[in-house]
């Protein structure tokens, strides 16, 4: 498995005749989505949901999504998924992938290894990312659920509200309820939500108070994954978010194939021998960039 | 100039008109980008850069790239540039620019809005960004000078060093050097620019410290960015990066026409009327993202 992905990540003709093969496996495995800021205890919670998830026995497998950075390499996630005694379960299966050099936030090759992972069987796959660039609106394209986590302090589980994570989310973790304005932090929430206009048999998203450090809440956040799962079954949801994300994978393997095509053969031929014209004054790049774009089209 | 880059950053055909119209007028302006970590003081620096220039009867522009996030928003570039006095003076124009939803990690509208500048007649464009995502290795393309701000503590500076920023800086910057530890920081980092094969006539990227609160280092910054300019230019390496920075540009507007173009017609067409064959097994992703290719390319 940790080789089919490291081909998939590698992309060409070898990856897509894998996942071609793999795809028609797939379907069976659920998809959560983890974001919130660094620091927020993201992997501490992922932690507690494999134990809690291997406890009734369903397999889980991890994904953590790194916006890398050369500033923050390591520290973004860095209290990444460490689990000696997880990593010996069969049960279980970790990987971190870059999201560097990818067209959006998150991998471009994250739709791809989700794939495998759940033409493998796995019951769960969570994807845990930092919420930093685009990556926390490519995770609801990827997820079936998407937990949102914030802490108490510093005002940002009330910017995060403001900011767009309400149209994301479908439930909140307020974690670290054990610091002093705790209470305060999930008023706030609360109230932000029930500013929503709810329309009737819409799901509604709810939050969850958690101490990941000493286990508190998971319980809470399984059963909110557990309801909004049976909630997307039972209003069709489910298949209209699979649809989604499919769009958004074939829009992706559209673009990368066609850019993959261009920059290998003509487009890099013609834009090395006509840059000095541009350079010069005798050509604009955009009339440059139209006729690469034209010879693409009608070679 | 302000409403200019608006019809830039909104893109389409107007914005191609105007930027056509531009190109031939620019050349002129010295891009310096400013990048480093979170409160490594860009800002101050930055602030401290226009003040010098303006000094020198030097016209500045700013822009500020900012890798928006919900979470972060407003974090990142906190302290982001804020001058009563300097926004009162026609030598200088600051300017913000988000770079969600571009395909790289600098705003795909940085080097539209940098060509409207230069055009516009300012002698420097300081473009400055957080080094999250790919945004720093976007700036080494935008940009003749690439300035990496450091400071003492936490290791970062080393830590950068190593992972790959040495490819990308002109030179560093220690900030913050009224910090306990920034004399074997500094140390570090010389010892690092010394390990660096040197060959004859090539750019050797050296160090300075500044305390940018007090205005301490400006000189020196900006004597780098001289020295390092009159090497490019007594080189001819200016004008392999201006070739470099125009064949990435032509490469984005490549790549944004033809999804523009794609997603604007038949490609959507086609991905929705065909994506319940591949929700139900008839056609694979690749199968379906295949023949919207060939559909674009032969219609």
């Amino acid at each position: 498995m940790a080789r089919a992905i490291t081909v998939v990540e590698k992309g060409g003709p070898k990856a897509i005749e894998l996942l071609q093969a793999v795809y028609g496996h797939t379907g069976t495995a659920y998809r959560v989505g983890i974001t919130g800021p660094p620091g927020s205890g993201k992997s501490t919670l992922t932690n507690q949901l494999i134990a809690h998830f291997r406890g009734q026995d369903k397999s889980v497998a991890v994904m953590g999504i790194d916006p890398t950075s050369p500033f923050t390499r390591g520290a973004l996630l860095g209290d990444r998924v460490r689990m000696t005694a997880a990593e010996q379960d069969g049960g279980v299966f970790i990987r971190s992938m870059a999201s560097r050099g990818s067209l959006g936030g998150l991998s471009y090759a994250t739709h791809d290894a989700a794939n495998i992972l759940d033409a493998a069987g796995f019951d769960y796959i969570l994807i845990e990312t930092v919420g930093v660039g685009q990556s926390e609106l490519d995770i609801a394209s990827a997820a079936d659920t998407v937990m949102v986590v914030l802490v108490p302090e510093s005002g940002d589980s009330i910017q995060a509200m403001k900011a767009g994570l309400m149209e994301i989310a479908d439930f909140f973790v307020l974690n670290k309820c054990d610091r002093p304005d705790s209470d305060s932090a999930y008023a706030a929430i609360q109230s932000m939500l029930n500013l929503r206009p709810q329309v009737k048999g819409e799901w509604l998203p709810g939050g969850v108070k958690a101490i990941a450090t000493e286990g508190q809440g998971t319980g809470d956040i399984a059963g909110q994954i557990s309801d909004h799962r049976n909630h997307l079954v039972a209003t069709d949801a489910w298949q209209e978010r699979k649809e989604q994300r499919l769009q958004c994978h074939v829009k992706e393997i559209v673009e990368k194939t066609i850019c993959s095509e261009l920059w290998h053969n003509s487009g890099t031929e013609q834009l090395t021998s006509s840059i000095r014209q541009v350079l010069e004054g005798e050509l604009s790049p955009y009339d440059l960039a139209r006729s690469i774009v034209e010879e693409y089209r009608e070679p």
